[in-house]
């Protein structure tokens, strides 16, 4: 096993692998919040994350969308699909909280009359602006259809993953997704999907579950975490 | 003649007339800049950009969009249809400059691809922010056929405005318009298009001819825009 290291984020570690089409991701207990400006740790993150993100992987992948994952190998590492990133975060919000609720002047927990979908450019001395289509055909090479697929698939998360986790007691606000290409062209998500890039709020009491307890300085973050991920591997209650 | 202000904006007064249908624009000496936190007067302004709308509105008109123009009445009054507005900043640019220049990270003068398309939902208090489809599905009742429209007639007014303009000297580097329903329920481009809501470039030496000379203390400000109008009345070079 290789340790050579071909990209280190924020949350993870992409090893290279003997196999040109694999990357090991390493996923780490290091917190970010507002573009890097504040940083954390929250205890057993990187388990959490690998574990949640496996599970509905898995159930994305049987909805239609190919993802990276290939196996879960340790409690903070996946085998997955080596991936060509295109440098955007894809979000789809069901109802209004942070960024958008401030930018659009809509009161966090309002939902939105249907799905919304954005995309943001990943630049972070740009701060990852919102950009729309045209933005995105001059900031980078894409095909129209590709892009239009990452929006299908975007939404596809969404229809597949909500009812999961309602059924769970977990209602999605929001997400945000990465997509890359594998070695064979083809469109893969990538990426996480935790409570470091989703919004969980308890469908009962609509407490947060997610990296806005980080983020907002709510406490119990390593709690919250181990709850979604004891939801989620759990059949529905 | 009444004189019942129907509404007063940062450049023009809205006027009530004996016809319902009908309004009456008085264009103001007023300029604003910053959401308003800049503020100034440019002598002759609303001279200038009432008689330089009527050109463009013809002009407009003529390639197929309907406009609030009827006639100018003098030199800072036209009559216009009435219009409920859509409160939406319709914006095309065709070179990165301004505030797109500074989101998207593309040096100011660089050209856009091709034409490139923003909508901003016009709210001060919010700054106006950038929004795509979504947003605006949920931010106001529109059809998407009307909103498709709004594109629509916009690169219309692009088409029809870029070329004339450069065969008087001038570069349209971007611009806003916007919209609303006549008592028929008709779309028609109101407000105006001016060196208040264009970027002008001399096409020789590419020195600013608009608002910028205002929003960035540049001087001369009055000059160019009797410049502008200099150029739009007289035929081609």
């Amino acid at each position: 096993m290789t340790d050579k290291i071909l990209y280190e984020g924020k949350a993870k570690v992409v090893f290279a692998t003997d196999d040109p089409n694999v990357v090991r991701l390493y996923y780490k207990d290091d917190a970010t919040a507002f573009n890097g400006v504040k940083k954390g740790t929250i205890d057993g993150k990187g388990y959490y994350n690998n574990a949640i993100s496996e599970i509905l992987f898995k159930l994305i992948e049987e909805a239609g969308v190919p993802t990276q994952l290939i196996e879960r190998t340790s409690e903070r590492e996946m085998l997955a699909h080596t991936l060509k990133m295109i440098p955007l975060e894809v979000v789809v919000r069901n109802v209004a909280a942070g960024s958008a609720s401030k930018r659009l002047g809509i009161p966090e927990g309002t939902p939105f009359k249907r799905p919304t979908l954005e995309f943001f450019y990943k630049d972070d001395d740009l701060g990852d602006p919102l950009v729309n289509e045209y933005h995105i055909f001059n900031l980078m090479e894409i095909s129209s259809e590709d892009l239009e697929l990452l929006g299908i698939y975007t939404f596809k998360v969404n229809d597949a993953v909500r009812p999961f986790l309602l059924e769970r007691g977990i209602r999605l606000i929001d997400f945000k997704v990465e997509y890359g290409y594998d070695n064979e062209g083809r469109i893969r998500l990538g990426d996480e999907l935790s409570p470091d890039s989703c919004r969980f709020w308890d469908a009962e009491t609509n407490e947060k579950m997610d990296k806005d307890r980080f983020r907002r300085d709510l406490g119990d973050i390593e709690a919250f975490y181990a709850e979604v991920l004891r939801r989620v591997s759990n059949p529905p209650a």
